[in-house]
């Protein structure tokens, strides 16, 4: 590959003859790793026109480049970046020295929230219990394909290129609209969804527009630790309310401004709200003006029994914002998930969308559009549920088996089983298991004090073959028997 | 289609027999325009195990909207949405009353700032001098077709499904080190570069994290009206500084602790600021300890010279944020950008970005990597700068033949013209054109006080084919003569 003589630029502060100035250019590059070795250089001539001098300097600065070895000449082809050229010294060294007190310079921010133990190498395991990662096994990669493609055509031309501002895919909307909400039990109209990138920026947008240093907040203690993050980043006085065995508790429930609450599946210990607690939560909602966020993650994934409809199918008030995602059900890469609520709250996360990043990219709405619209997306959801069905049973059996402590797993489904270790540092013991190929996550970061989380961890199998689950179990167990004291 | 049995759920609420409340549901659903006309209702024994009801329940519900032509029965084949049922009064009713005080639970937010008008079906006009948007006769969309199937396939699955939470694209970053900054004359390592949700989310990053309350900042008058948005977001206090034919004046530049600047061609007069004037800012944010925020759009469209190198690639204190879009140059509706900057301030705006929305999807940036590594993206700024060069020279002869008065041109290139029409408001101007089939951009949107900005208009060249730039400034001149009062 030829070097482009676009990216030679002269240091017009340097010192130094213009000859020694191309010689420290071309250096520079190689040893920044910026020109790497066997890449042609311009040609004297080209690059002697783009800098504005004489041929002959740049011949005499690639001579004496060719002199040093950072570049060859190959006779008639030109010059090269020698592959004996002296080695880029790491990352590219900025040619400058940072002056700046970035400490006075940036806002102060919260410090960042412990995260899920996710390494990027975490395929490489054979026993990966893992959470929220697409399975290329039962993904439809063949027909997301086919509707990418599509999407890609000349009569969507407009709906992938042209800027959109606040608008979103109509044709997405309107499956939302029509068919996704109504499986939940919501009826809500086009200007009542808003399009977000990912259920992370529907409650980011969310608590901005409904949070700041005057409000009080709820939130489930354990819960999802982004959400912690994004709740305290707005500002808002925060308070923990922490789950049982049936989700939030609502007798005795403070008063605040909004609740964020997972109702179909409680994350991370996948617990269902029951009805009667939904009632309860919205009554308390009404008598005290309180907002109500519904993070309906997962809800697809309902495969012991038909999913209760979410909270928001209660809601007679417009007190329900409701969240949804297409990152569990298709990939978390895609950057997909939705808001609905009324339509006050809707205009104004949709304003706070446009001036942040204006739209999610038409292309990737109109290729879930059609995933959608084609019902690859249902024939997807049968498929996994299956899988999940059959990889549950196995867990639950392995479980058993080995006399693991179950800490809470979702009475319609989900794709992971909490649990406990009593006694035992569960960060400890996932270190323990990476050495035997095997990956659990420990809870401490879903805790708002951690050391309450000690305990406890995430066995996902929404990412783990079924025939490995019965080894993946029973290599936790001796893990936990190695770590216990003896008798 | 059949409607799916899942997105039937009876009212718990509701009063009334099973059999009326069925009915109830039915009829909602089709005066809401949920169910249309020729869907497929379930089959009385699959809704009747789905609802936990009797099948006699559902058959005598559905005979009875038979009756009153909801449905029609088809023999063996079902009921179905007869096609003469009632019809949909609009949008879907939400079945509920919006007993929430929106205004006191939203939180205040700044008034939206005037838009840019172009309407939707803008591609309608035969005359568009319509700034920004992608020309159908220029891009390359066979090969980001090709691209785009590429980043589809097998091997690419994970950089296409995963959670990269903060990670951005390693070829994408690759490439902008490589290719792209060095066009500019800036040097930087992936460490010190951020892929945004195109250039809006990287002025919206940049802004939150350097600006509060407690911050002055500093921004162009005219300027791009978003930008004025994002800065009143933040807080912080605003200053407009008016510039002229050369872009910002640096003599008498007030102290702040940010200022943002559009240094290669100001937007919207396309200005270039001289390199004595580049010079003098860094001076000046050194001395005052200012950072100055660089948006370098539209460097690519600089088809009558060489690009002036960038404010960044004179930076020798870690001062200057750059902001890098493929906006222009791939297309809007891609919205994928990128911030360079000192470590600490690209690891904060990382950090923010990860807590609004995680990462741009993977499979934009993987599609967006290999059209760059391929060339493609090279060959397509070449094909655009000869098309606009091109437009550029008809658009200057027909202005020069009618007199028409260009209050600003850039000098390198770009892809608009900045015009006044004295002693004519050019909203109106701009609704006279509308009829005539012309669509030019009105300038009073780009001002802090809109009313400086009413005798201006920008007229674009990127979107409108050569052979109708002359008839088109034909009519513009025309519609200006027919404003003015007569001799």
């Amino acid at each position: 590959m030829g070097l482009a003589t676009e990216t030679f630029f002269l240091d017009p502060d340097a010192a130094g003859t213009l000859q020694a100035r191309i010689q420290a250019m071309v250096a520079q590059g190689i040893l920044s790793g910026r020109f790497r070795p066997g890449e042609r250089m311009p040609s004297s001539r080209a690059l002697a026109r783009h800098l504005g001098v004489s041929r002959m300097t740049v011949t005499l600065a690639y001579t004496d480049l060719v002199a040093d070895d950072y570049l060859i000449a190959r006779g008639r082809s030109g010059y090269f970046v020698s592959d004996t050229a002296p080695q880029p010294s790491g990352h590219v060294p900025a040619p400058r020295e940072d002056r700046v007190d970035w400490q006075r310079a940036l806002q102060p921010v919260p410090a960042p929230a412990p995260r899920v133990e996710r390494p990027a190498d975490w395929r490489r395991y054979r026993f990966p219990f893992i959470y929220g990662q697409t399975d290329p096994t039962l993904f439809d990669h063949a027909n997301w394909r086919l509707c990418a493609l599509r999407a890609l055509g000349q009569r969507d031309f407009d709906a992938m290129t042209a800027d959109h501002y606040e608008r979103d895919d109509p044709r997405l909307v309107d499956f939302i609209a029509r068919h996704s909400l109504p499986r939940r039990g919501i009826l809500a109209g086009p200007d009542e969804i808003l399009v977000t990138m990912g259920a992370q920026n529907a409650l980011w947008l969310t608590a901005q527009v409904l949070l700041g240093p005057d409000r009080h907040a709820l939130i489930e203690d354990p819960a999802y630790p982004p959400l912690r993050e994004i709740l305290h980043q707005s500002g808002a006085r925060v308070r923990p309310v922490p789950v049982d065995a049936q989700g939030l508790p609502v007798e005795g429930l403070p008063v605040a401004d909004v609740a964020f609450v997972t109702p179909s599946h409680h994350c991370p210990t996948s617990a269902t709200l029951p009805l009667e607690r939904r009632r309860a939560l919205l009554d308390h909602a009404a008598r005290h003006d309180m907002l109500v966020v519904e993070d309906d993650y997962e809800f697809e994934m309902s495969f012991l029994g038909p999913p209760a409809p979410a909270l928001k199918s209660l809601d007679r008030d417009g007190r329900v914002i409701h969240v949804g995602s297409f990152s569990k059900s298709l990939f978390p890469g895609l950057r997909l998930g939705y808001l609905v609520g009324s339509k006050p709250f809707i205009d104004a996360a949709r304003a706070l969308r446009s001036t942040t990043l204006r739209h999610p990219p038409g292309q990737i709405q109109r290729t879930a559009a059609y995933f959608l619209e084609l019902g690859h997306y249902d024939a997807l959801i049968k498929r996994m549920s299956r899988a999940y069905r059959r990889r549950r049973e196995v867990m639950d059996a392995a479980v058993a088996h080995h006399g693991l402590d179950v800490a809470g797993r979702g009475s319609f489904g989900g794709s992971s089983l909490w649990m406990r270790a009593p006694g035992l540092d569960a960060a400890a013991l996932a270190a323990d298991l990476r050495v035997k190929s095997v990956m659990i996550e420990p809870g401490a970061p879903f805790f708002a004090d951690p050391a309450q989380g000690r305990e406890t961890y995430r066995l996902a199998y929404s990412s783990i073959p079924e025939d490995r689950i019965a080894e993946g179990v029973a290599r936790i167990a001796a893990a936990i028997d190695a770590r216990r004291p003896g008798p």
